[in-house]
């Protein structure tokens, strides 16, 4: 059970940290920034993997867990029970956001910016998970994110991937990231997009490894 | 004796500068920013782990002594020495704050946003202090923070605390950071939520690390 | 093979994510901020660094390559083949670009400030790659950037030059990062010296070298 | 001479990259930032650990190599060498910038806000040394700052310092920082207290060693 309450603590933290900034941030007046919302994603995903990278392998986001049971280094009799945990964090978080941040009327749900079209939002979240998926499987050990390099590597693209996409679509990368907030603030536009491109996005980057190294991946 | 003046240097630097910087950015019209005050309290703090992590454990914060020592990973006859020696380093740190900077009217004390009611804020430092201790636990080498891992990810989290929850909070996460500039300023008020959730945090913390590791903490 | 698709992937996640960050900022009216752009550049370097520095080095920049070979680390029939994995790279990230953002009118192109006089641009562009260079040949393992050491010291070099002459010149460093988004977008004043000044800086860096390290170098 | 060699690039490159931040910032009305101006500091001094640690031990600051000196860690005969290489590296950026951005009134030369009284001033730097000092000595191999916590610490410690006490003194702690771009621009108000403050912060670090250390330093 040890892995699960990681992920559930971990998913909960990321949530409740990432779309807390974006609701204090909509709700002060922008008092954050967008590059304080961006490193607050960055960072508590490094955090995050520090904790309970050696317990859990610091998954917290379905695509992730899809993707290294899709590389062969992760059980897939484990998937439902990962996103199942991930769910229980990212649901979690996003009650007690919305129990002290009521009038944020988003929760920091992943909105596509307004006049870009679905179909290239779609194209760019794809392109972000590929990128965070590239470097998870060649900085990981096995199916876990264990240590500085992790920690770094993977908070590190976090950060940049909110910080340039973030304007666009959000920066979501993470299903239940996308699918917690929207339940819970009823912003259910453009969901679709959000939980399946993340999904892709993870699979061409285990195949591409399969460019680059051995036989560990694949 | 080395550990007490290493526990009164380092928070007085912490203390220092964390609120060093809100003073200064106040007193200058915001010249420094809210990104700015965020990344100065998280660096500071990484910087204190790395000069005395080896030397004290770089606790610098009185919930967090109390949280290894709930832990049984330091002894509670140090507790006191452990917050005396923190309050001392952060009353010298306001006091000189106030005589260089004696027209910021509040030296960095900790107040909850206008209109955020007081039980929020104590909640929302509960979680604070809850996350913070969370990393701590599972980075800490018994009761020490030593090192690269614990000085940025125990940095990282204090960097990104503030960031997000700086704006309703000041995100203080921190008993004797809260009291010293409190009483050397004047702005006592709400500061029974300060002195008092993250103690709460800190303990749910150490409990929680049952649920994700072995015998090791409690 | 694979240290080409490293080279390919790398070089493509780099300029998509780096000039991306241009583009985006400069259809949203500046929500990135020049922070959050030169944020972006030195974090998808480290990250890239991270993932492929153990299977091509890491280069993604012909000045790069081209410096590594006349220290005679690197070898020389190489250096082209790296150069169009490179140049593969970066012009699918400038055309996927033009696609997702064709409002863009620069595509991230690298363009002096107005009023910046060229043979200024010229001699800015060339130290900043000297100290890229500088840094890069001194924490590399023979022609690879491996490892924590090189990803955040690289990554740090590159973010804080983005940073700093970013204003002036857009902080190229790099022939291919400044050619693929000219050449997309028909923003070609001025790419001589993004094409030239970089390798003169790689080179000063590798007789430098000399004055400070044994034979290693050169 | 390879440490001369070292100590005049790596002085060199970090008054280039951080006097240039600044400069560049006073000629472009503001567009790198506060917060770019001192991650531009911090950075630079990380990225020239890692290149020089070993060979010089990356010091770039007559006060650091006098507080080297002081405990004992550092042979006397060479601080006068070291101070004249640090010197030669600091006049020769500065001359570089002059030639670039003429247009520059203070070619960022320290100097402290309108209204902060002098005295403050040098008491608030003669701090900041402390502090930089303290760590430096903490995480320091004999005599030199090697490898990726000494890179961290030091640059971050740098980076918060310019981030919170820029505003008011522009947070030298470095004679020679101030003195050549003081003398090439003209701005030679209150230099006297950047010459002798950090000298004094950078003997009372070392003698809190003596508080925290056992024989080691002092």
């Amino acid at each position: 059970m040890k892995k699960y309450y990681a992920e559930i603590i971990g998913t909960f933290a990321m949530i409740f940290c990432g779309c807390g900034a974006i609701a204090i941030n909509e709700i002060t007046n922008g008092s954050i920034g967008h590059v304080g919302v961006a490193a607050t994603w960055g960072l508590i995903v490094m955090a995050m993997i520090y904790a309970f990278g050696e317990i859990s392998g610091a998954h917290f986001n379905p695509a992730v867990t899809f993707g290294f049971a899709i590389a062969k280094k992760f059980d897939w009799k484990e998937v439902p029970k990962y996103i199942i945990a991930q769910s229980i964090g990212a649901f979690l978080a996003c009650l007690l956001l919305f129990f002290l941040f009521p009038e944020s009327t988003t929760l920091g749900s992943s909105l596509p910016a307004d006049g870009f079209e679905p179909y290239k939002a779609f194209v760019l979240e794809l392109m972000l998970t590929f990128f965070l998926m590239v470097v998870i499987i060649n900085v990981s050990t096995g199916s876990k994110e264990i240590g500085t390099m992790a920690a770094i590597a993977v908070g590190g693209v976090i950060l940049l991937e909110a910080m340039f996409a973030g304007p666009m679509t959000k920066a979501s990368m993470n299903p239940i990231r996308s699918l917690a907030p929207a339940l819970v603030s009823g912003n259910l536009q453009h969901l679709w997009l959000y939980l399946t491109a993340p999904f892709i996005g993870s699979f061409l980057a285990v195949f591409s490894c399969k460019l680059v190294k051995d036989e560990q991946c694949c």
